[in-house]
């Protein structure tokens, strides 16, 4: 157990979360915490929202052609469980990221995202999540960082955020910021261990038969892609 | 490039791939393989069916009340594309693995493994996946791997089965079977090294943040749970 459950005050554990998607949403982004969080919900009571703009299956596919020039037909659709106008309250927002992120009709999904934050327990953003986030303005002024090939863009898109390159994940408060992809596995289990007790993180990773960082500033990429080791 | 991408026999590179679904199945399982290959299909022409043995979603939800104590609500549903009546020939079949393995209404998708396993180039299993091939006899006589939480019942069920209890990954012929769930992970990007080149493997990894493990023999789990060295 974590010297925070060992606490003499009753924890109140977060029991409703959500899932953001949006069209070419990055699979693994999302299905990489979320199934951690289907094996902790076989232990503590907990439900999930899947929220987008409307209840039609999302794809992973790319909507724009250039992304995908050899006209693969090649994705994942997921299902919707609530739209934005009829997501119930939730103690956590998980945001994936993907090439979608960077797409023209955000709006509504931005603004779900800014009227939702203050609401929440925690938010946790994997990969260029954060750059909906950076969007949505709800990491000014918070330590954060994102995936490492498109750095420069990320300083772009959340000019205010005191962005961290060297980092497998960033907590600040109650956000928590994942590097690339598989990233978002290791911040989970942190995310896991720091709110249900380390024997729980232990437990899920022996059972997905994960070996995981536990040192948040593990980051071989961010020296792969000579990043800054400072905060920018 | 690998060995095998430099011989002088020009390549048939495998263009169909399909994913089974059924009811509990575990998401990461499907998720982890399909985001590597999600990746691959911007660099080659890839068609990626899903099938179930209806075009409901699915869902990654346990159906036996018993596993789900708490009565969370906690888990998510892909679109399947194709029924085990039109699903189109596959170059390549992937086969995750979850609590679904074991319901005894799964008869019409053993059949289609069973019918489909002649016609592919590669079947690719995960975690107890390789308990669907089993089931369904594609495996008798052949060496092959499995989750290593449950290694009792993997004999029994395969009990033709050259069970090889220490790997991360097996490959025996056209058939790869991987470890348990992120082991899924390390084998697909392996399957890509031999298909697709080394330098392919390498950029994806790169791309999803991933330090893959290379050594197929490569297995602290099995360890963890004192299993035997020698095939079984």
């Amino acid at each position: 157990m974590s010297t925070k459950s060992e606490s003499t005050e009753p924890k109140v554990l977060p029991v409703n979360f959500g899932l953001l998607v949006f069209p070419t949403f990055q699979a693994l982004d999302a299905f990489g915490p979320l199934d951690i969080l289907n094996l902790l919900s076989l232990d503590f009571p907990m439900n999930l929202s899947i929220i987008a703009r409307t209840l039609e299956p999302v794809s992973t596919k790319p909507r724009d052609p250039s992304l995908n020039p050899l006209r693969s037909n090649f994705g994942e659709s997921v299902m919707p469980t609530h739209d934005f106008t009829n997501a119930p309250p939730l103690d956590v927002l998980i945001i994936p990221g993907g090439y979608g992120v960077l797409a023209d009709d955000l709006d509504p999904l931005l603004e779900f995202v800014r009227r939702t934050y203050p609401t929440l327990k925690y938010l946790l953003t994997i990969c260029t999540g954060s750059w909906i986030a950076a969007r949505a303005g709800v990491l000014d002024g918070k330590r954060a960082t994102s995936n490492k090939n498109g750095w420069a863009m990320t300083k772009k898109i959340g000019p205010n955020v005191k962005w961290i390159a060297h980092a497998r994940w960033v907590v600040d408060g109650n956000v928590w910021t994942a590097s690339g992809v598989t990233a978002g596995m290791d911040s989970a289990l942190a995310f896991v261990e720091e709110v249900y007790g380390k024997d729980q993180a232990q437990k899920i990773a022996r059972e997905m038969e994960y070996e995981r960082h536990e040192d948040p500033s593990w980051d071989p990429f961010a020296e792969k892609y000579n990043l800054p080791k400072d905060i920018e």
